[in-house]
């Protein structure tokens, strides 16, 4: 039979696995509100402390629709060539962005995103800190979790 | 320079593109609103016709929201395990989820995913078509259009 309440309690092991998908991650999928619709895109992830962090144009409407409404999602745990992407790991997190100073990340940012050096100082690309407010772990089917900013590490 | 407006002229080539990343999908990032925000989760993808289907749980928060409110967004494309996944071509669709049948899709989908016949029986799970309004195609850094339901092969 199906499970009723697909949500089982939070322990370290989802902590952990959470943390992993976070900070192993160098894309994944933005969901923002655009004319009161989601919209999701692609962009490519780095972290500001327990949080991500991402690098946008204000040419993007992606960047446009942030800045008019902070309220966002990112979708992390990319499937291998391989697995069944229903069963690998995933983490949905619920953020605000909020401005991240471009001189503080850029160097990090590079490190993790070489080919971005082609055009991180063009003067329309900004970074946006998603600070995490609640978080979704799915770490396969039935194995579902609710995490809170501090399970990801948030001091 | 950076080019002020990124949007190039919707041409065959686009139409294309955007047709096969949509068709060769299997999965994608699935945006709803909960709450009046955005929420990215991971959903397994088919076609109705020109449409994308997914099929999902009513014990799942991404279906509750999307029977509470139809505006959704799915992201397909994904990059292979070696290419820049900011430069892999994705698409965007802008759709209205609306009930289809589990017996006119079940076939089909069962082909291209089997290993939902472990659950696509249970009670709790239904097909949802995205009716696609608007779409937005990245072929790489530079190269977006907009497109409409029409030019992704909608009668």
């Amino acid at each position: 039979m199906p499970q009723t309440d697909p949500i089982r309690p939070t322990d370290d092991d989802a902590r952990n696995l959470a943390q992993g998908l976070l900070r192993g991650a160098t894309y994944g999928a933005l969901g923002v509100l655009v004319d009161g619709a989601p919209m999701v895109t692609r962009v490519a992830v780095g972290m500001a402390g327990a949080d991500p962090l991402i690098l946008v144009s204000t040419l993007s409407e992606h960047t446009r629709a942030l800045l008019a409404d902070p309220a966002c999602s990112l979708l992390v745990g990319e499937p291998g060539p391989k697995g069944d992407p229903l069963t690998h790991p995933r983490l949905t997190l619920q953020c605000l962005a909020e401005s991240a100073e471009k001189a503080t990340h850029r160097g990090a940012w590079l490190d993790r995103h070489p080919k971005s050096k082609l055009y991180i100082d063009f003067g329309d690309f900004l970074f946006l800190r998603l600070a995490v407010q609640a978080a979704h772990l799915n770490g396969g089917f039935g194995k579902a979790f609710r995490l809170t900013a501090s399970d990801l590490g948030a001091a």
